[in-house]
C-alpha cells in the first residue's frame, strides 16, 4: 500500500490533533445573523473541543453603543441557544476572557485605530504574537473602506513570523466582472495566500467525504468515468421560500445564489481527478481544471429551465407566490429555481451530462450528489423479470439525512428472477459515534490553522462566473425563460422537459 | 435498455407465475430426517403459494407397515412443525387428498408393481398424466437397486408427452471414481436431462441473487475481475458438531461434504462469465467453464490446511472434541475443517486466490463470499489518517443474516481527514416483504416444472472431484496434514499461517 505522508505533519505522531496557535479572530458585523447563529456558537464548540490555544481572543467591530460586558453578554446568549456541543461553564468563562468589543463605523479611522490598539494590547497580555484574522461577516459594498482602514491603521501588516489572513464570504460578486472588482480591493491590501473565501459546503463532512469516498477506495474510481456513469443530478433543493430576505435575493436568484457556489463546487468535488495531496494547492488545481472544462451547451433554451414559486400549500400551511413575498417587486423577473445541463470536455467525463438544479419552496429539503449509471449492457433474463430495474444510482447525500445510498437490482424473493431495485445504506448517524463539527467550526479552524484546502480560490470563482454569465444575460432577455411553479411541488414543467428531452427524469424529491 | 426475452414465456404474460404442471411425485427414504424436516414441509408450502397444480399426487415410498392414512399423518405433523407458511386447512385437506403410500423394500419387485399401478391410478383418478419425478432421499448404496426396479417395473418408461424426472442428493459420490460409477448406474435407466442434482445451496435465494447482483446491475461486473478483486474468501462455518451423523460424517470429511458441493458451486457463480441465458445449459456452460480452469497449487502442505475439532466451549456450553464424539474411532483422520487455495486460470481471474474454508464447532454459523479488493493505487491522504482503513470489501452473506454489505473508507466527523472503515449494509430481510421460499421448495418447483438451470449436471459433478481428489489423496497420506482446533474458535492455526503466508488474513467468523 502505497501511503503520502503529509509533509506537515509529524509521520511519528498519531493523529496529532489540528489546534489552532495563538492569535487574535476580529469579527466585522458581530450584530449580524451570520455571528450569533453559526460563528460564535461555533468559536465556542471550537473551544469546547480544546482546538483553540489558551490566549486565543476574540474582538467584535460593530457600530453598536456595546463594552466589553455586552459584547460577552450577547455572545454567551447565541452559545447557549446555538452550540452544538454541551455547555461548559469554565470553557465559557476562559473563553469569554479573551473576548472584546471595539465600537465604530467601517470608514471610522479612529475606530480602526481603536481597534488596532486593541490587538496590540491582546499580543502583550495574551500572547497573541500579531496573529489576525478578519472576518468580514458584512455587505460586500463595505469591504472598499474596511480594507482600507485595515491597511492605514497597520492592522494588515504582517510582521515578521506572524500572519494575517482575512475572510470574505459569498457572494463573491454578481458576475464575472464585479467578482474581479470585487477582488481587485482585497488584493489591494492582502496576497491570495491570506484570503479565505467561504463557501460553507466545503466545510460539511459529507462533501469533504466525497474526496473520501472517490480517493482512500479502490472499487469506486473504477466506473465513474463516460464508461459506465450515464449522467450526474447535483440537487439543492429548499422548502423554505426567500424568508426576510427580499432585498438580498431579488435582483440575484437562484443560480447566483447557489449554482455559482454551492453546486458547482459539488460537481467540481465528484468530477475532478485525484490530486495528488489534500494541499490546497493541489485540490484547487484540479477543481480549476474540471471547472475550466465545463462547457455550457449552446442552446440555452434546451438545456436550462427557470421558475418562481407561486402560491401554494406546503406543511400544510398556504403560503405565498414570490411575487406576493414583502419587498418583492410585483413584475419581478428573479428567478428561485434554476436547472442547468452541464457537460464537462474531458477524457473522463465527455458525454456525461451534469445536470444541476436548485430552487426554494420544493416538496422536501434535500442536497445530494447522484450519480447515474448506464444500465447494463446485456440482461440475460427475462423481459418481465426486470420490469422493476431502474438504473444504479449511488448518491451521496449532502443533507439533511448524511449519507451514502447505493441503488442496484436484487432478486426478488421467490421461485422466480425477478429482479427489483433495492437500497444499500450507510448512514454517517449509524456508523459514527464522533459528531460531526458544524460547517463553520471546520472552516475557522482551518483560517487559524493556515489550512485553505476547503476554501475557494479566486481562479474558481472567476470559472464559475464565466459558466454561469452567459447563462444569466440569456435569462435576463425579455424573452428569456420564466415559469411559475407550485409552492411544495418539485419545481417548473420545463426543467421536466429539460430531463424529458434527454430521455431522463430527476431523480424524485 | 437491451433485454433479452426467455424464449420460455411469452412476453405478452406479466409475470406469469411458474406452476407445476400435473404429476406424481413419489419419495424414496420418506421416513428420513430429509424428508420430515424440508421435502414434506416445502410441498405444503409450495401448494399453500397455489404453485401445485390441482391433482398433484404424492406417494411416499418406505420400508414401513403403514397405510395412506399413516402417511398422510405423519406428513401432517411434519407439516405443522416445519411448514414456512401459515397453516390452512382447506390446502392441508386438498394436498392430504392426493397423498398414497407404499410399502416396500428397495429390491422387491411386487412393492414396485405395486408403485407403478398406484402412479397409474393417479393418472386416472387425478389427471397426473403419466408425469413422474423420483425422488431418491436415500443412500446411494441403495441407487442401483432403485433404479432398476424403476426400469423393470416400467415407472421409467416415458410415454409420449408425459415426463420422468429423478432427483438425486449429494454425496455424488465420495471420489471422481465412485462418481462415474454412480452416475453410470442412474444413467442406465434415465438421461442426462431427466437427473436433477440437488446441491440445496442453489435453491438458496441469496446464492441466485450472485447472479442477479453480477449480471442485472452496471456498477459491480466492471471491478469483479484480477485488475480490481486482491482475492476472494468463500466461507462455510457452522458451529454445530456432527451430532448424529457419525456413520456418515466419518472417511468423508468436511472437504467432500462441503466444498465438493456447496463452496464449489459458490466459487462456480461467482467468477463464471454471464450466460447469455438463465437456460440451463448456458448457466452450467459457464459453470463448467470455470471449474475446468481451476488449478489446484503444486504445493499442497502450502496451500491447503486440515483440522479436527477438539473439545472446548460453545455458546457456554462445554462439548466434546471430534474424537470423542458418540460413534467415531478413537484415531479417526477424517477432517472437520478444511481450507483451500484454488486459482482461476483464465483471463479475469489469474492471479487471484480463491480461498475456500468449511469447518465445524467454529465460533459463529456463517456462510458468505466476500470479494476483497485491491487497495486504491494511490492514496492523498496522510500516513496516520488511513490507520483504519482496510481493503474495500463486497460481502455476500448467503446466510444468516441474508443480504449484501459492502465495506469502504469513510470520512471520520472531525476535523481532520481520517478515513475509517464502514459498512454500507443491504439486508433481504429488510427490503422485501415478499417471504423467501426455502431452498427446497424452489428445487422441488423447479423439478416439477422441468427448469434446470439450478442443479448441477455430471460434468461439473466430475470437475469438482477432479478438483478435490488430489488433495484428498495428499490428506490421506499418513504424513498428510491434520491439526486439531477448540472448538468454538476459528479453526486451526495452520489454516491462519495459509493465509499469512501470503501477506493475508480470513475474514473474522
Amino acid at each position: 500500500m502505497t501511503k503520502t505522508p503529509n509533509p506537515l505533519r509529524d509521520p511519528r505522531d498519531k493523529r496529532l490533533p489540528r489546534v489552532a496557535g495563538p492569535c487574535v479572530l476580529v469579527l466585522f458585523g458581530v450584530t449580524g445573523d451570520l455571528s450569533r447563529k453559526k460563528l460564535l456558537p461555533a468559536i465556542y464548540d471550537l473551544a469546547n473541543r480544546g482546538l483553540l490555544p489558551p490566549g486565543f481572543s476574540l474582538v467584535g467591530f460593530a457600530r453598536r453603543d456595546w463594552d466589553h460586558q455586552d459584547f460577552r453578554q450577547i455572545a454567551y446568549e447565541s452559545v447557549k441557544e446555538h452550540a452544538r456541543t454541551p455547555f461548559r461553564e469554565d470553557v465559557w468563562r476562559h473563553l469569554a476572557e479573551g473576548m472584546h468589543f471595539v465600537p465604530g463605523e467601517f470608514g471610522d479611522p479612529g475606530a480602526f485605530d481603536a481597534l488596532a490598539m486593541a490587538a496590540k494590547e491582546l499580543d502583550e497580555t495574551r500572547g497573541t504574537g500579531g496573529n489576525y484574522a478578519f472576518y468580514l461577516s458584512i455587505p460586500p459594498k463595505n469591504f472598499p473602506q474596511v480594507v482600507e482602514q485595515l491597511q492605514r491603521s497597520g492592522l494588515a501588516d504582517r510582521k515578521q513570523g506572524s500572519w494575517r489572513r482575512v475572510i470574505i464570504e459569498k457572494p463573491f460578486g454578481h458576475d464575472l466582472a464585479s467578482a474581479q472588482e470585487l477582488n481587485d480591493t482585497v488584493h489591494r491590501v492582502f496576497p491570495e495566500e491570506s484570503i479565505f473565501r467561504i463557501d460553507h459546503y466545503l466545510g460539511k463532512e459529507t462533501v469533504q467525504n466525497i474526496l473520501a469516498l472517490r480517493f482512500a477506495n479502490s472499487m469506486f474510481e473504477p466506473i465513474w468515468n463516460r464508461s459506465y456513469v450515464d449522467h450526474v443530478q447535483i440537487t439543492m433543493a429548499e422548502d423554505i421560500g426567500i424568508g426576510g430576505r427580499a432585498g438580498y435575493y431579488d435582483g440575484i436568484g437562484a443560480a447566483r445564489d447557489v449554482i455559482q457556489n454551492h453546486l458547482l463546487q459539488l460537481l467540481a468535488l465528484t468530477a475532478m481527478e485525484e490530486p495528488t495531496s489534500f494541499s490546497a494547492e493541489a485540490v484547487r488545481a484540479e477543481k480549476a481544471k474540471i471547472l475550466s472544462s465545463v462547457r455550457v451547451p449552446g442552446d440555452l433554451d434546451v438545456a436550462t429551465a427557470r421558475g418562481q414559486y407561486a402560491a401554494g400549500w406546503q406543511g400544510g400551511v398556504k403560503v405565498r407566490g414570490y411575487l406576493e413575498e414583502d419587498g418583492i417587486p410585483p413584475h419581478s423577473r428573479t428567478e428561485t429555481y434554476a436547472a442547468i445541463k452541464l457537460e464537462i470536455d474531458n477524457r473522463r467525463w465527455a458525454g456525461v451530462p451534469f445536470y444541476l438544479r436548485t430552487g426554494k419552496r420544493l416538496s422536501r429539503r434535500v442536497t445530494e450528489v447522484a450519480l447515474v449509471f448506464q444500465q447494463a449492457p446485456h440482461l440475460p433474463f427475462s423481459l418481465t423479470d426486470t420490469e422493476e430495474l431502474g438504473e444504479n444510482t449511488l448518491v451521496m447525500r449532502v443533507q439533511p439525512d448524511e449519507g451514502i445510498t447505493l441503488r442496484f437490482g436484487s432478486k426478488v424473493p421467490g421461485t422466480s428472477m425477478e429482479i427489483r431495485d433495492v437500497n444499500m445504506d450507510f448512514a454517517y448517524g449509524e456508523s459514527f459515534t464522533e459528531s460531526s463539527p458544524e460547517a463553520y467550526e471546520r472552516l475557522l479552524l482551518d483560517v487559524l490553522i493556515g489550512d485553505p484546502p476547503l476554501f475557494p480560490r479566486q481562479e474558481e470563482v472567476e470559472l464559475s462566473w464565466r459558466i454561469l454569465d452567459p447563462i444569466e444575460e440569456h435569462w435576463a432577455a425579455p424573452s428569456g425563460p420564466l415559469n411559475q411553479y407550485k409552492s411544495g411541488g418539485y419545481g417548473p414543467d420545463s426543467a421536466d422537459d429539460l430531463m424529458a428531452r434527454d430521455g431522463r427524469a430527476w431523480r424524485r424529491l
